[in-house]
């Protein structure tokens, strides 16, 4: 990577292969969570990541590049994390760890969406920074209604 | 863990471990950014970091925990991603890159904090609140502050 267009290229790969790993690991949350509430909050944002992985291949075209995916260390450490709370966790301490890790998760996406949408803005992108900035609230939405949930419900039943 | 206050001692660990790890990672992003503003607002970031760790100690000791930190998958990835880019990235591209990495660590951290200050406030322990109330303020704070940087600097250099 030596310019910004690089990076941008280079961190939308990052979050692509981020998203398509994320449609594999919040299914086993659904399944892990005891609270209706919160596999419901799940399986819709697992329906939205869906379709933010069409959103992003959109953005590969709309910059005429090929859509691909390259390792992201930290989703994978993130899932990590995520796995070893559904392993470790049980009672009323497990919907409150997975609302948890499921707002970090959401917050290393807000980061990224964040600095994406900048650069797709300096780099004259416009229509890139349209689908980044409508998923990038997508996000910050999902992390809302985790802490709605967390607050409302879950911590009270623990 | 069962209870909440498990959750709460376990993520406490956590985000512990993640702050003495990030005491040791930081000094390589300081080394690796090329602009004078990114290694100074990192410099100052770690100087505060250093002094989370001792409050995170002044947190377990008002619950007559001991100090103990649990291996963090979560910053582990962000490290190895952060080690990544400082590899992969040069010229306009890296430090761009280095103000988007730690963007996603800091907001790693404010969603642990967020996480971890309710679960506070539920279980009572007004102390640990009010000084991870105050970590929190500083991670905002430092991601402000790239996010300033990152639109102002960097962005027109690349």
């Amino acid at each position: 990577m030596k310019t910004l267009s690089d990076a941008f290229e280079h961190t939308l790969q990052d979050i692509y292969y981020a998203e398509m790993a994320l449609t594999k690991a919040l299914p086993k949350v659904v399944k892990a969570a005891t609270s209706a509430k919160l596999k419901e909050a799940v399986e819709a944002h697992l329906a939205e990541t869906k379709e933010q992985v069409k959103t992003l291949e959109e953005v590969f075209k709309s910059l005429g590049k090929p859509a691909k995916g390259e390792k992201c260390d930290a989703i994978e450490g993130l899932i990590k994390e995520t796995e070893g709370l559904i392993k470790e966790a049980e009672g009323e301490a497990l919907n409150a760890v997975l609302i948890g890790v499921c707002q970090a998760i959401e917050h290393y996406e807000i980061a990224r969406y964040g600095t994406l949408r900048e650069w797709a803005k300096v780099l004259g992108h416009t229509e890139a920074h349209d689908m980044l900035s409508q998923i990038l609230d997508q996000e910050k939405a999902a992390n809302s209604k985790l802490t709605n949930l967390a607050v409302s419900e879950v911590n009270e039943a623990a």
